[in-house]
């Protein structure tokens, strides 16, 4: 009954392996190349994500074009200098230390976007929650990731971008959100640990702290 | 070098089995107990999700009473007539016969929330794009989801609710925000395609119409 639908426990433990040393790779990446057919692999992992109304809103922007790359990161300089300022004292240093993209490192980047008119404007499970399609992108992010993990290909999510800076990059059109810049490449090592975790900057919170039952704030076995 | 950081070729198999043969269940759901042990090791996936600025901004709100259940249900019913009421004709006769949710055949319903205000005011690498908090939570959903389907375990995620029913059944502080209500249980069987393709609501896109190269509509090999 519990065996998984045929998923032995070595399969299962190789799914939960991915999913626990999955990292948000920023300084670790290798120049190799990515080949070819190992992206196609990624970017269909991503495609076969949940979709609101089987909407698949994804578009997927692959980026190797140094010229192209150069102008987003120099757009990444600006914004992180902006984010920078908004924190003080022995924060602002650490933050001031942290490595926070792989842009020029890694050999592609992925822009993934969400085109909210895809399918028409009502679409089958967005009527009462409109972020829906977004969250089919973040979705497909996740496939992508974990996919890359077993491949042995890391990635990093880059969010330090004026949305506006990657748009006249990249020739978005009015209707395409982008949901996640990706850098995409081999790397020297896996960390560990989340590397925020490892500098200090934040802890891995206790799962028990934050599930509750029936009820917001009621813990197992209360009443 | 490509060899996966020690994923043999089967683990990396086990997980695109996962990905391509995860479903959005909403008919198959058997209302067996699904163990505690494994409902665990569901959660402590979803925890593993990438957060930005490692916010991890969610809550787990595991729903087992009847009563609960049997409120969120009433809200879906008085939603989905709203939702079927803008389609017409053909399409309007097929969405009625769509079955779009299992909140009381699955023995267990859980929402994940996402706490807005985690972690103070400034999160890094949230200033430029405020929705990343919420695309954590979603990466966190489909971290469970695939879980789930290893372990032989069907979710479905309603999205045909109101938020406001939701936050008054289960209670929600003002800054936490519903992401996604999910259904879980064990499943008679998992469809081999998703649902609503199979009845002809919508097709798989093919993936190179999705792709493009460093230029928002450049395809591979165009100058």
């Amino acid at each position: 009954m519990s065996g998984g639908d045929g998923f032995s426990q070595a399969e299962r433990d190789a799914l939960y392996r991915a999913i626990f040393t999955r990292r948000d790779v920023r300084g670790q990446f290798r120049p190799d190349p990515v080949p070819e057919d190992l992206l196609r692999r990624l970017l269909l992992a991503a495609h076969h994500a949940p979709s609101v109304g089987f909407m698949q809103p994804w578009n997927f922007v692959l980026i190797t074009d140094p010229a192209v790359k150069d102008r987003i990161h120099a757009d990444f300089l600006k914004a992180n200098d902006e984010a920078a300022a908004l924190f003080t004292g022995e924060r602002q240093a650490l933050y001031s230390r942290l490595k926070l993209e792989g842009i020029k490192d890694a050999p592609v980047n992925l822009l993934i976007t969400c085109d909210r008119g895809r399918g028409g404007p009502v679409v089958l499970g967005r009527t009462h929650n409109p972020a829906m399609d977004l969250y089919s992108c973040a979705c497909a992010v996740q496939n992508l990731w974990l996919a890359a993990r077993a491949e042995g290909v890391g990635v990093g999510w880059v969010s330090i971008l004026h949305e506006q800076a990657l748009r006249d990059a990249l020739g978005l059109p009015e209707e395409i959100v982008p949901v996640a810049y990706l850098c995409i490449g081999y790397v020297t090592h896996f960390l560990d640990q989340p590397e925020l975790e490892k500098a200090g900057w934040r802890n891995r919170l206790p799962l028990e702290e934050l599930v509750f039952r029936d009820q917001w704030g009621r813990k197992a076995g209360q009443d």
